[in-house]
Protein backbone atom coordinates (compact mmCIF):
# COMPACT_ATOMS: atom_id res chain seq x y z
CA UNK A 1 0.00 0.00 0.00
CA UNK A 2 1.25 3.68 -0.65
CA UNK A 3 -0.28 6.09 0.88
CA UNK A 4 -1.39 9.38 -1.57
CA UNK A 5 -2.53 13.07 -0.23
CA UNK A 6 -3.78 15.64 -2.49
CA UNK A 7 -2.74 18.78 -1.36
CA UNK A 8 -3.10 22.63 -1.63
CA UNK A 9 -0.86 25.70 -0.97
CA UNK A 10 -0.60 29.25 -1.90
CA UNK A 11 2.68 29.65 -3.11
CA UNK A 12 3.23 32.86 -2.41
CA UNK A 13 5.30 32.68 0.50
CA UNK A 14 7.67 29.84 -0.59
CA UNK A 15 10.61 28.94 -2.96
CA UNK A 16 8.92 26.34 -5.05
CA UNK A 17 7.89 23.13 -4.27
CA UNK A 18 11.05 21.30 -4.29
CA UNK A 19 13.24 21.26 -1.44
CA UNK A 20 16.20 23.20 -1.24
CA UNK A 21 19.30 23.55 1.04
CA UNK A 22 18.79 27.75 1.49
CA UNK A 23 15.30 28.72 1.19
CA UNK A 24 11.37 27.77 2.72
CA UNK A 25 9.59 25.17 0.19
CA UNK A 26 6.11 23.31 0.26
CA UNK A 27 7.53 20.24 0.19
CA UNK A 28 9.73 20.55 3.21
CA UNK A 29 7.01 22.09 5.23
CA UNK A 30 4.61 19.11 4.08
CA UNK A 31 7.60 16.46 5.07
CA UNK A 32 7.99 18.58 8.39
CA UNK A 33 4.22 18.16 9.20
CA UNK A 34 4.04 14.51 8.16
CA UNK A 35 7.42 13.70 9.82
CA UNK A 36 5.82 15.60 13.36
CA UNK A 37 2.49 13.72 12.96
CA UNK A 38 3.71 10.36 12.17
CA UNK A 39 6.75 10.45 14.66
CA UNK A 40 8.84 9.30 11.55
CA UNK A 41 11.38 10.46 9.06
CA UNK A 42 8.97 11.00 5.70
CA UNK A 43 9.59 12.09 2.09
CA UNK A 44 7.19 12.73 -0.66
CA UNK A 45 7.30 12.53 -3.92
CA UNK A 46 5.52 15.38 -6.07
CA UNK A 47 3.78 14.94 -9.25
CA UNK A 48 4.41 18.55 -10.32
CA UNK A 49 7.40 20.61 -9.22
CA UNK A 50 5.73 24.05 -9.14
CA UNK A 51 8.42 27.21 -9.32
CA UNK A 52 8.48 29.97 -6.52
CA UNK A 53 5.38 31.34 -6.23
CA UNK A 54 3.02 28.96 -7.64
CA UNK A 55 -0.03 27.90 -6.32
CA UNK A 56 -1.51 24.35 -6.37
CA UNK A 57 -5.07 23.27 -5.97
CA UNK A 58 -4.56 19.91 -5.97
CA UNK A 59 -0.96 18.97 -6.30
CA UNK A 60 -0.67 15.24 -5.40
CA UNK A 61 2.08 12.98 -3.54
CA UNK A 62 2.79 9.80 -2.62
CA UNK A 63 4.10 9.24 1.06
CA UNK A 64 7.72 7.62 1.43
CA UNK A 65 8.64 6.27 5.07
CA UNK A 66 11.28 3.90 6.16
CA UNK A 67 11.93 1.06 3.17
CA UNK A 68 12.29 -1.44 6.35
CA UNK A 69 8.62 -0.88 7.00
CA UNK A 70 7.51 1.57 4.38
CA UNK A 71 3.86 0.43 5.41
CA UNK A 72 4.04 1.24 9.28
CA UNK A 73 6.23 3.88 8.64
CA UNK A 74 3.45 5.90 6.82
CA UNK A 75 0.83 5.39 9.26
CA UNK A 76 -0.62 2.37 7.18
CA UNK A 77 -3.38 1.69 9.67
CA UNK A 78 -4.56 5.50 10.01
CA UNK A 79 -7.76 5.73 8.29
CA UNK A 80 -7.41 8.31 5.59
CA UNK A 81 -9.00 10.81 7.58
CA UNK A 82 -7.17 10.63 10.69
CA UNK A 83 -4.39 10.87 8.11
CA UNK A 84 -5.36 14.09 6.94
CA UNK A 85 -6.69 15.94 9.99
CA UNK A 86 -3.82 14.69 11.70
CA UNK A 87 -1.19 16.08 9.17
CA UNK A 88 -3.05 19.50 8.77
CA UNK A 89 -2.41 20.02 12.38
CA UNK A 90 1.59 20.84 11.64
CA UNK A 91 0.58 22.60 8.56
CA UNK A 92 0.13 26.83 8.16
CA UNK A 93 -2.83 27.79 7.15
CA UNK A 94 -1.51 27.88 3.63
CA UNK A 95 -0.83 24.58 2.98
CA UNK A 96 -3.30 22.21 3.12
CA UNK A 97 -3.96 18.07 2.66
CA UNK A 98 -7.51 17.89 1.59
CA UNK A 99 -7.38 13.98 1.15
CA UNK A 100 -5.50 11.24 1.49
CA UNK A 101 -5.91 7.59 -0.67
CA UNK A 102 -4.50 3.97 -0.46
CA UNK A 103 -3.19 3.17 -3.69
CA UNK A 104 -1.57 0.28 -5.13
CA UNK A 105 1.94 -0.93 -4.59
CA UNK A 106 4.01 0.84 -7.01
CA UNK A 107 2.02 3.71 -7.49
CA UNK A 108 4.09 7.10 -8.26
CA UNK A 109 2.70 10.53 -7.88
CA UNK A 110 4.63 11.61 -10.87
CA UNK A 111 5.64 8.64 -12.95
CA UNK A 112 2.10 7.03 -12.12
CA UNK A 113 0.44 10.63 -13.70
CA UNK A 114 -1.00 10.41 -17.28
CA UNK A 115 -1.53 13.92 -17.70
CA UNK A 116 -2.06 17.22 -15.29
CA UNK A 117 -4.30 20.50 -15.55
CA UNK A 118 -2.89 24.08 -15.05
CA UNK A 119 -4.82 27.56 -15.24
CA UNK A 120 -3.49 30.88 -15.56
CA UNK A 121 -5.60 33.95 -14.86
CA UNK A 122 -5.45 37.06 -15.97
CA UNK A 123 -7.40 40.16 -15.22
CA UNK A 124 -7.60 43.03 -18.30
CA UNK A 125 -7.26 45.79 -15.93
CA UNK A 126 -4.97 49.19 -15.16
CA UNK A 127 -5.09 48.85 -11.32
CA UNK A 128 -5.30 44.98 -10.14
CA UNK A 129 -7.20 44.78 -6.99
CA UNK A 130 -5.85 43.55 -3.96
CA UNK A 131 -8.56 40.78 -4.07
CA UNK A 132 -7.68 39.25 -7.12
CA UNK A 133 -3.63 40.40 -7.41
CA UNK A 134 -2.28 37.28 -5.07
CA UNK A 135 -3.91 34.60 -7.54
CA UNK A 136 -4.10 36.37 -10.97
CA UNK A 137 -1.72 38.78 -13.38
CA UNK A 138 -2.85 42.12 -14.85
CA UNK A 139 -2.86 42.78 -19.10
CA UNK A 140 -3.45 45.91 -20.81
CA UNK A 141 -7.05 45.85 -21.10
CA UNK A 142 -6.53 46.73 -24.79
CA UNK A 143 -5.80 42.58 -25.09
CA UNK A 144 -8.14 40.97 -27.20
CA UNK A 145 -9.51 36.82 -26.28
CA UNK A 146 -10.32 36.11 -30.14
CA UNK A 147 -7.05 35.94 -31.77
CA UNK A 148 -5.71 34.57 -28.29
CA UNK A 149 -8.53 31.84 -28.76
CA UNK A 150 -7.28 31.40 -32.57
CA UNK A 151 -3.21 30.75 -31.39
CA UNK A 152 -4.62 28.23 -28.45
CA UNK A 153 -6.18 25.70 -30.58
CA UNK A 154 -2.93 24.96 -32.13
CA UNK A 155 -1.11 23.83 -29.29
CA UNK A 156 -3.30 20.51 -29.03
CA UNK A 157 -1.05 17.86 -29.63
CA UNK A 158 2.53 16.90 -29.64
CA UNK A 159 5.38 19.19 -30.17
CA UNK A 160 8.49 20.29 -29.35
CA UNK A 161 8.21 22.97 -26.78
CA UNK A 162 12.09 24.69 -26.94
CA UNK A 163 10.80 27.91 -27.52
CA UNK A 164 8.46 27.64 -24.42
CA UNK A 165 11.36 26.00 -21.98
CA UNK A 166 13.13 27.82 -18.79
CA UNK A 167 16.54 28.64 -20.53
CA UNK A 168 19.17 27.07 -18.69
CA UNK A 169 16.40 24.21 -18.21
CA UNK A 170 17.70 20.67 -18.88
CA UNK A 171 15.21 18.33 -20.94
CA UNK A 172 16.62 15.67 -22.63
CA UNK A 173 13.35 15.83 -24.79
CA UNK A 174 11.55 18.68 -25.13
CA UNK A 175 8.63 17.11 -26.82
CA UNK A 176 5.37 17.12 -24.97
CA UNK A 177 1.74 16.26 -25.50
CA UNK A 178 -1.13 19.17 -24.96
CA UNK A 179 -3.89 17.05 -24.78
CA UNK A 180 -6.58 20.55 -24.03
CA UNK A 181 -5.67 24.33 -24.92
CA UNK A 182 -8.62 26.66 -23.88
CA UNK A 183 -9.29 30.55 -23.01
CA UNK A 184 -12.44 31.23 -20.98
CA UNK A 185 -13.75 34.32 -20.08
CA UNK A 186 -15.03 34.22 -16.60
CA UNK A 187 -18.14 36.14 -15.82
CA UNK A 188 -15.90 38.95 -13.84
CA UNK A 189 -14.27 39.54 -17.22
CA UNK A 190 -11.13 37.39 -16.37
CA UNK A 191 -9.12 35.67 -18.33
CA UNK A 192 -8.37 31.79 -17.82
CA UNK A 193 -6.34 29.65 -19.89
CA UNK A 194 -6.23 26.12 -18.94
CA UNK A 195 -3.46 23.63 -20.39
CA UNK A 196 -4.37 19.91 -19.63
CA UNK A 197 -0.62 17.71 -20.76
CA UNK A 198 1.00 14.75 -20.54
CA UNK A 199 3.95 16.80 -18.83
CA UNK A 200 5.16 20.35 -18.98
CA UNK A 201 9.20 21.86 -19.31
CA UNK A 202 9.96 23.88 -16.65
CA UNK A 203 8.67 27.23 -17.21
CA UNK A 204 6.29 26.00 -19.98
CA UNK A 205 2.63 27.14 -18.99
CA UNK A 206 3.97 30.40 -17.92
CA UNK A 207 5.94 31.51 -21.08
CA UNK A 208 2.98 30.39 -23.13
CA UNK A 209 1.02 32.61 -21.13
CA UNK A 210 3.22 35.33 -22.21
CA UNK A 211 3.55 34.44 -25.94
CA UNK A 212 -0.38 34.31 -25.79
CA UNK A 213 -0.80 37.44 -24.40
CA UNK A 214 0.97 39.45 -27.15
CA UNK A 215 -0.86 37.75 -29.71
CA UNK A 216 -3.78 39.46 -27.75
CA UNK A 217 -2.32 42.21 -27.86
CA UNK A 218 -1.46 42.71 -31.66
CA UNK A 219 2.35 41.85 -31.50
CA UNK A 220 1.98 38.50 -33.24
CA UNK A 221 -0.02 36.68 -35.31
CA UNK A 222 -1.67 33.60 -33.73
CA UNK A 223 -0.26 32.08 -37.30
CA UNK A 224 3.46 33.09 -35.76
CA UNK A 225 2.85 31.68 -32.59
CA UNK A 226 2.01 28.26 -33.78
CA UNK A 227 5.31 28.31 -36.13
CA UNK A 228 7.20 28.31 -32.76
CA UNK A 229 5.74 25.08 -31.51
CA UNK A 230 8.40 23.39 -34.07
CA UNK A 231 11.52 23.65 -32.04
CA UNK A 232 12.42 27.38 -31.97
CA UNK A 233 14.56 29.04 -29.82
CA UNK A 234 13.22 30.42 -26.16
CA UNK A 235 14.77 33.85 -27.78
CA UNK A 236 11.91 33.82 -30.08
CA UNK A 237 9.26 33.56 -27.75
CA UNK A 238 7.30 36.00 -25.56
CA UNK A 239 8.16 36.71 -22.17
CA UNK A 240 7.77 34.74 -18.70
CA UNK A 241 4.27 35.63 -17.03
CA UNK A 242 4.53 36.35 -13.28
CA UNK A 243 4.34 33.20 -11.09
CA UNK A 244 0.99 34.31 -9.45
CA UNK A 245 -1.58 33.82 -12.16
CA UNK A 246 -0.40 29.83 -12.26
CA UNK A 247 -2.52 27.02 -10.94
CA UNK A 248 -1.62 23.55 -11.06
CA UNK A 249 -5.06 22.39 -10.59
CA UNK A 250 -5.59 18.43 -10.94
CA UNK A 251 -3.26 15.20 -11.82
CA UNK A 252 -5.00 12.39 -13.65
CA UNK A 253 -3.88 8.58 -12.77
CA UNK A 254 -4.68 5.50 -14.66
CA UNK A 255 -8.43 4.11 -13.20
CA UNK A 256 -7.48 1.17 -11.18
CA UNK A 257 -4.45 2.79 -9.49
CA UNK A 258 -6.29 2.94 -6.27
CA UNK A 259 -5.73 0.30 -3.76
CA UNK B 1 -14.88 70.04 -5.87
CA UNK B 2 -14.31 67.51 -3.52
CA UNK B 3 -12.32 64.27 -4.66
CA UNK B 4 -13.33 60.43 -3.93
CA UNK B 5 -11.70 57.57 -4.18
CA UNK B 6 -12.63 54.03 -4.43
CA UNK B 7 -9.97 52.14 -2.85
CA UNK B 8 -10.07 47.64 -2.59
CA UNK B 9 -7.69 45.98 0.68
CA UNK B 10 -7.02 42.71 2.13
CA UNK B 11 -8.66 43.14 5.63
CA UNK B 12 -5.74 40.29 6.32
CA UNK B 13 -3.21 42.35 7.82
CA UNK B 14 -5.12 44.97 9.10
CA UNK B 15 -6.99 46.19 12.29
CA UNK B 16 -9.89 47.31 10.59
CA UNK B 17 -10.35 50.28 8.67
CA UNK B 18 -10.28 53.06 11.04
CA UNK B 19 -7.31 54.62 12.63
CA UNK B 20 -6.41 53.57 16.13
CA UNK B 21 -3.57 54.87 18.31
CA UNK B 22 -1.85 51.30 18.90
CA UNK B 23 -2.27 49.18 15.39
CA UNK B 24 -2.10 49.27 11.98
CA UNK B 25 -4.87 50.10 9.95
CA UNK B 26 -6.40 50.49 6.24
CA UNK B 27 -7.30 54.19 6.95
CA UNK B 28 -3.64 55.34 8.47
CA UNK B 29 -2.14 53.35 5.20
CA UNK B 30 -4.14 55.42 3.10
CA UNK B 31 -3.36 58.94 4.81
CA UNK B 32 0.31 58.41 4.56
CA UNK B 33 0.40 57.29 1.09
CA UNK B 34 -1.52 59.97 0.47
CA UNK B 35 0.56 62.61 2.43
CA UNK B 36 3.15 61.35 0.69
CA UNK B 37 2.32 61.64 -2.78
CA UNK B 38 0.22 65.65 -2.04
CA UNK B 39 2.79 66.58 0.31
CA UNK B 40 0.72 67.66 2.59
CA UNK B 41 -1.28 66.54 6.02
CA UNK B 42 -4.32 64.61 4.59
CA UNK B 43 -7.32 63.01 6.05
CA UNK B 44 -9.67 60.53 4.41
CA UNK B 45 -13.50 59.37 5.54
CA UNK B 46 -14.41 56.07 4.73
CA UNK B 47 -18.45 55.00 3.70
CA UNK B 48 -18.03 51.87 5.31
CA UNK B 49 -15.99 51.38 8.50
CA UNK B 50 -15.19 47.41 8.04
CA UNK B 51 -13.92 45.51 11.14
CA UNK B 52 -10.22 43.65 11.66
CA UNK B 53 -9.96 41.13 8.84
CA UNK B 54 -12.71 42.22 6.62
CA UNK B 55 -12.01 42.99 3.05
CA UNK B 56 -13.25 45.85 0.58
CA UNK B 57 -13.64 45.85 -3.32
CA UNK B 58 -15.08 49.12 -3.24
CA UNK B 59 -14.80 51.36 -0.28
CA UNK B 60 -15.25 54.92 -1.04
CA UNK B 61 -13.43 57.41 0.47
CA UNK B 62 -13.66 61.55 0.54
CA UNK B 63 -10.15 63.39 0.64
CA UNK B 64 -9.98 65.87 2.97
CA UNK B 65 -7.49 68.41 3.07
CA UNK B 66 -6.03 72.07 4.79
CA UNK B 67 -9.40 73.92 5.97
CA UNK B 68 -7.78 76.98 4.23
CA UNK B 69 -7.59 76.14 0.88
CA UNK B 70 -8.84 72.44 0.64
CA UNK B 71 -8.82 72.11 -3.37
CA UNK B 72 -5.41 72.43 -3.62
CA UNK B 73 -4.11 70.53 -1.03
CA UNK B 74 -6.06 67.56 -2.15
CA UNK B 75 -4.25 67.55 -5.67
CA UNK B 76 -7.19 69.23 -7.01
CA UNK B 77 -5.40 70.26 -10.33
CA UNK B 78 -4.54 66.74 -10.86
CA UNK B 79 -6.25 64.63 -13.42
CA UNK B 80 -7.49 61.14 -12.20
CA UNK B 81 -5.59 58.67 -13.58
CA UNK B 82 -2.72 60.58 -12.24
CA UNK B 83 -4.06 60.59 -8.59
CA UNK B 84 -4.94 57.45 -8.42
CA UNK B 85 -1.50 55.90 -9.35
CA UNK B 86 0.68 58.51 -7.61
CA UNK B 87 -1.21 57.31 -4.93
CA UNK B 88 -1.30 53.67 -4.96
CA UNK B 89 2.88 54.17 -5.42
CA UNK B 90 2.84 54.86 -1.55
CA UNK B 91 0.59 52.01 -0.70
CA UNK B 92 1.16 48.74 0.37
CA UNK B 93 0.28 45.55 -2.32
CA UNK B 94 -2.54 44.52 -0.27
CA UNK B 95 -4.23 47.94 -0.69
CA UNK B 96 -5.16 49.77 -4.21
CA UNK B 97 -7.06 52.99 -5.24
CA UNK B 98 -8.76 51.73 -7.96
CA UNK B 99 -10.02 55.37 -9.27
CA UNK B 100 -11.09 58.63 -8.32
CA UNK B 101 -13.84 60.97 -9.44
CA UNK B 102 -14.66 64.75 -8.60
CA UNK B 103 -17.29 65.17 -6.57
CA UNK B 104 -19.95 68.04 -6.09
CA UNK B 105 -19.08 70.09 -2.84
CA UNK B 106 -20.54 68.65 -0.03
CA UNK B 107 -20.03 65.09 -0.69
CA UNK B 108 -19.56 63.13 2.31
CA UNK B 109 -18.13 59.11 1.66
CA UNK B 110 -20.93 57.70 4.63
CA UNK B 111 -23.28 60.82 4.90
CA UNK B 112 -24.17 61.04 1.23
CA UNK B 113 -24.01 57.52 0.65
CA UNK B 114 -27.82 55.92 0.21
CA UNK B 115 -27.09 52.20 0.55
CA UNK B 116 -23.65 49.66 0.60
CA UNK B 117 -23.55 45.96 -0.57
CA UNK B 118 -21.45 43.31 1.41
CA UNK B 119 -20.86 40.01 0.72
CA UNK B 120 -20.22 36.87 2.83
CA UNK B 121 -18.70 34.06 1.12
CA UNK B 122 -18.89 30.19 3.24
CA UNK B 123 -17.81 27.39 1.76
CA UNK B 124 -19.52 23.93 2.86
CA UNK B 125 -16.24 21.77 3.47
CA UNK B 126 -14.30 19.86 5.89
CA UNK B 127 -10.75 21.51 4.63
CA UNK B 128 -10.89 25.03 3.78
CA UNK B 129 -8.33 25.05 0.84
CA UNK B 130 -5.72 27.53 1.25
CA UNK B 131 -6.36 29.09 -2.26
CA UNK B 132 -10.27 29.86 -0.65
CA UNK B 133 -9.13 30.55 2.85
CA UNK B 134 -8.00 34.19 2.89
CA UNK B 135 -12.16 35.03 1.27
CA UNK B 136 -14.64 32.76 2.58
CA UNK B 137 -14.95 30.58 5.84
CA UNK B 138 -15.83 26.85 5.75
CA UNK B 139 -18.81 25.54 7.10
CA UNK B 140 -20.06 21.81 7.76
CA UNK B 141 -21.01 20.83 4.62
CA UNK B 142 -24.26 19.02 5.68
CA UNK B 143 -25.76 22.86 5.51
CA UNK B 144 -28.74 23.08 3.29
CA UNK B 145 -29.25 26.55 1.33
CA UNK B 146 -33.25 26.64 1.12
CA UNK B 147 -34.30 26.79 4.32
CA UNK B 148 -31.50 29.47 4.22
CA UNK B 149 -32.99 31.45 1.17
CA UNK B 150 -36.49 30.89 2.99
CA UNK B 151 -35.10 33.02 6.31
CA UNK B 152 -32.83 35.53 3.81
CA UNK B 153 -36.01 37.07 1.92
CA UNK B 154 -37.54 38.07 5.38
CA UNK B 155 -35.09 40.50 5.90
CA UNK B 156 -36.20 42.85 3.74
CA UNK B 157 -37.73 45.91 4.64
CA UNK B 158 -36.95 48.22 7.83
CA UNK B 159 -36.34 45.97 11.32
CA UNK B 160 -34.49 46.50 14.73
CA UNK B 161 -31.45 44.57 14.36
CA UNK B 162 -30.32 44.50 18.45
CA UNK B 163 -30.33 41.04 17.81
CA UNK B 164 -27.08 40.98 15.35
CA UNK B 165 -25.58 43.93 16.46
CA UNK B 166 -22.05 43.78 17.89
CA UNK B 167 -22.12 43.68 22.14
CA UNK B 168 -20.86 46.92 23.48
CA UNK B 169 -22.01 48.65 20.66
CA UNK B 170 -23.59 52.32 20.81
CA UNK B 171 -26.07 52.61 18.47
CA UNK B 172 -28.69 55.21 18.85
CA UNK B 173 -31.26 53.82 16.94
CA UNK B 174 -31.14 49.83 15.79
CA UNK B 175 -33.28 49.95 13.11
CA UNK B 176 -31.91 49.75 9.31
CA UNK B 177 -33.26 49.23 6.46
CA UNK B 178 -32.65 46.07 4.34
CA UNK B 179 -33.05 46.68 0.25
CA UNK B 180 -32.26 43.49 -0.86
CA UNK B 181 -30.92 40.09 0.54
CA UNK B 182 -30.29 37.16 -1.34
CA UNK B 183 -28.19 33.38 -0.70
CA UNK B 184 -26.95 32.45 -4.15
CA UNK B 185 -24.57 29.42 -4.75
CA UNK B 186 -21.73 29.42 -6.99
CA UNK B 187 -20.54 26.99 -9.75
CA UNK B 188 -18.01 25.92 -7.02
CA UNK B 189 -20.76 25.45 -4.28
CA UNK B 190 -19.52 28.63 -2.82
CA UNK B 191 -23.07 30.00 -0.41
CA UNK B 192 -22.60 33.79 -1.24
CA UNK B 193 -24.71 36.03 1.24
CA UNK B 194 -25.75 39.46 -0.51
CA UNK B 195 -27.00 42.33 1.78
CA UNK B 196 -27.90 45.96 0.26
CA UNK B 197 -28.50 48.28 2.83
CA UNK B 198 -28.76 51.59 3.77
CA UNK B 199 -26.60 51.17 7.27
CA UNK B 200 -25.41 48.24 9.05
CA UNK B 201 -24.80 47.95 12.90
CA UNK B 202 -21.49 46.83 13.72
CA UNK B 203 -20.88 43.13 13.26
CA UNK B 204 -24.53 42.87 11.89
CA UNK B 205 -23.60 40.93 8.57
CA UNK B 206 -21.54 38.63 10.35
CA UNK B 207 -23.91 37.83 12.90
CA UNK B 208 -26.78 37.61 10.85
CA UNK B 209 -24.53 34.80 8.61
CA UNK B 210 -23.66 32.86 11.64
CA UNK B 211 -27.10 32.67 12.90
CA UNK B 212 -28.53 31.76 9.22
CA UNK B 213 -26.15 29.07 9.05
CA UNK B 214 -27.32 27.82 12.15
CA UNK B 215 -30.66 27.39 9.80
CA UNK B 216 -28.97 25.66 7.37
CA UNK B 217 -27.61 23.60 9.78
CA UNK B 218 -31.42 22.92 11.12
CA UNK B 219 -30.35 24.68 14.40
CA UNK B 220 -33.12 27.02 14.21
CA UNK B 221 -36.33 27.43 11.37
CA UNK B 222 -36.90 30.00 9.23
CA UNK B 223 -40.02 31.30 11.57
CA UNK B 224 -37.39 31.21 14.30
CA UNK B 225 -34.85 33.73 12.37
CA UNK B 226 -37.40 36.42 11.59
CA UNK B 227 -38.70 36.38 14.89
CA UNK B 228 -35.30 38.28 15.78
CA UNK B 229 -35.87 40.38 13.67
CA UNK B 230 -38.14 42.89 16.37
CA UNK B 231 -35.65 43.90 18.31
CA UNK B 232 -34.71 40.52 20.42
CA UNK B 233 -31.93 40.73 22.44
CA UNK B 234 -28.12 39.87 20.82
CA UNK B 235 -27.85 36.29 22.90
CA UNK B 236 -30.77 35.15 21.19
CA UNK B 237 -29.04 35.55 17.45
CA UNK B 238 -26.00 33.09 16.69
CA UNK B 239 -22.40 33.40 17.00
CA UNK B 240 -20.52 36.26 15.05
CA UNK B 241 -19.18 34.62 11.77
CA UNK B 242 -15.48 34.88 11.13
CA UNK B 243 -14.05 38.47 9.36
CA UNK B 244 -12.39 36.57 6.48
CA UNK B 245 -15.44 35.97 4.58
CA UNK B 246 -17.24 39.48 4.56
CA UNK B 247 -16.56 41.87 1.87
CA UNK B 248 -17.57 45.53 1.20
CA UNK B 249 -18.66 45.24 -2.29
CA UNK B 250 -19.76 48.77 -3.45
CA UNK B 251 -21.31 52.10 -2.12
CA UNK B 252 -23.86 53.81 -4.05
CA UNK B 253 -24.74 57.44 -4.06
CA UNK B 254 -27.48 59.86 -5.80
CA UNK B 255 -26.76 60.38 -9.10
CA UNK B 256 -25.88 63.82 -9.90
CA UNK B 257 -23.23 63.69 -6.91
CA UNK B 258 -20.42 63.42 -9.20
CA UNK B 259 -19.23 66.96 -10.20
Amino acid sequence: MVRSLTVAYRGTDYAGWQRQSNATTVQQRLEEALGAFLNQNVKVVGAGRTDAGVHARGQVVHVVGDPRDPNRSTGGDLPDTAFVHGTNRHLPPDIRVLGASRMAEGFHARKSALSKIYTYRVIPTRVLSPLDSMFAAAVDPRVRAEPMKEAIVGLVGRHDFTAFALAGGTHSDPHRSILRAQLRTSGAGHLIFEFEGDGFLRGMVRSLVGTLLEVGLGKRTPQEFGELLAGSPRSEAGPTAPPQGLVLERVFYPSGTAE
